[in-house]
């Protein structure tokens, strides 16, 4: 996330706050276990502040530090930071049940997502051995425009601010087949704003066929609930016939 | 986490950051959303402290504000750093496929959880609808004695280490039947150390029975897998014979 420069002259702002979750947000996928230089260069901060930080955190118990390598990784601890935030999440509480039974009547993968910023996060998620592990843990951040989750969310808001999103908001390539034509990306949200629902396929994988259908909150995008079937044995038409039903029961249960 | 008032005097040590973590550690089930006095409370932070974090956590993007009650709570976020743990944790990644099969084959709540201090710590979920919320989301943190997961883990230590565990450990009380006499914990591990399985009943909530199998990574305790059932439905002996063989055959595979 950018912080603006303007924030650092706030007198209630704690720069060190920031640098320390620079240095969080520097571990990744890629990058699961990083060394002061490397955190040095990813972060842009200077070693002495990235040990001092480091040494902190690791002392916290929120960094776990190889006794090898004396490479930092971020430790099991964050999943209890998950664990306080899904507390405060009433709408993914409410709707959880209602995935579990989904995900046990369609033998599928279920997720659930929301809009934060200009990606969607997934919150929840229910998968089945097809899936790969980045699609299997919570707290994965795409962007909204790439996902049907996120056409569909972005379907119910009103449709000037629809169209500054689909020419402005950031879009990446996960396949070949991903849609990078924003035009295409309008036809695809004003399809998802009259249907109610969204269908992507091939976007983050090859052979991945997905459908998401929006939960409705007062007018707006409470989060989507997303089913992800392979390309092998399902078609469009039997998404839309035998699994749209069913995510839309669900939305309108908890919207 | 307790900080040792030595890190204090420790020049590497950066207070603010540790203060910052405490605010984030205010919030949990019983407490989803704290203003500023509360939180000062909770944290025992003078105000304008707990201000200057509070503020500095929300323009980061860390901590949400409800603009009517202006009180705080965990956001989404979170869910991000807890994705950044588990890319780091090479364990749970090639356990995941394995426990999505069980989850499916069983049909049954299958967890997996880690030893962290004296607590287990679940990092991995696959509910069944029958799971309370508490047990379907990732991070939930448990006195370890009072789990059948810590209680098999326990059991891989060395003698020595496992009674000063048994001895000193904290426990906590979950249900009237959770087990509270270090006596009766002490036959649980010994018993879980020769036959590899652990069985719990009623220790976290009332009819439920769970089985867990430890994960041996060179003679140290890896994780544990669990799987919790109904009391209604499954006996300790269909548990033993169903279940334990399958666990314990994933355990081999990832160990």
């Amino acid at each position: 996330m950018d912080v603006k420069p303007a924030r650092r002259t706030d007198s209630h702002f704690v720069a060190s706050l920031e640098k320390a979750m620079r240095v969080l947000e520097a571990f990744g996928p890629e990058q699961a276990r990083l060394g002061l230089t490397e955190l040095s260069i990813e972060t842009g901060l200077d070693r002495s502040s990235v040990q001092r930080l480091t040494t902190t955190l690791h002392q916290l118990g929120y960094l776990d530090k190889d006794a090898t390598t004396k490479r930092f990784s971020p430790s099991i601890r964050m999943t209890e930071l998950a664990n306080r935030y899904l507390w405060s999440d009433d709408l993914v509480k409410s709707a959880m049940p209602r995935l579990i039974d989904l995900r046990q009547a369609l033998g599928e993968t279920i997720n659930f997502s929301r809009l934060d910023g200009t990606d969607i996060v997934y919150t929840a998620r229910l998968p089945s051995s097809r899936t790969s592990y980045a699609a299997m843990i919570i707290g994965r951040r795409v962007p909204a425009l790439n996902t049907s989750s996120g056409r569909v969310m972005l379907a119910l808001r009103e449709p000037g601010e629809r169209q500054r999103a689909i020419e402005e908001w950031p879009m990446q390539r996960f396949t070949s087949q991903t849609t990078m034509d924003r035009e295409a990306v309008k036809r695809l949200v004003e399809e998802a704003a009259e249907t109610g629902y969204s269908i992507a396929e091939n976007e983050l994988q090859m052979n991945e066929l997905a459908l998401a259908v929006a939960v409705n909150r007062n007018g707006e995008p409470g989060g989507a609930i997303h089913c992800s079937v392979s390309g092998t044995v399902w078609t469009r038409e039997r998404l839309r016939e035998d699994v749209m039903p069913r995510l839309r029961d669900v939305a309108n249960a908890i919207g």
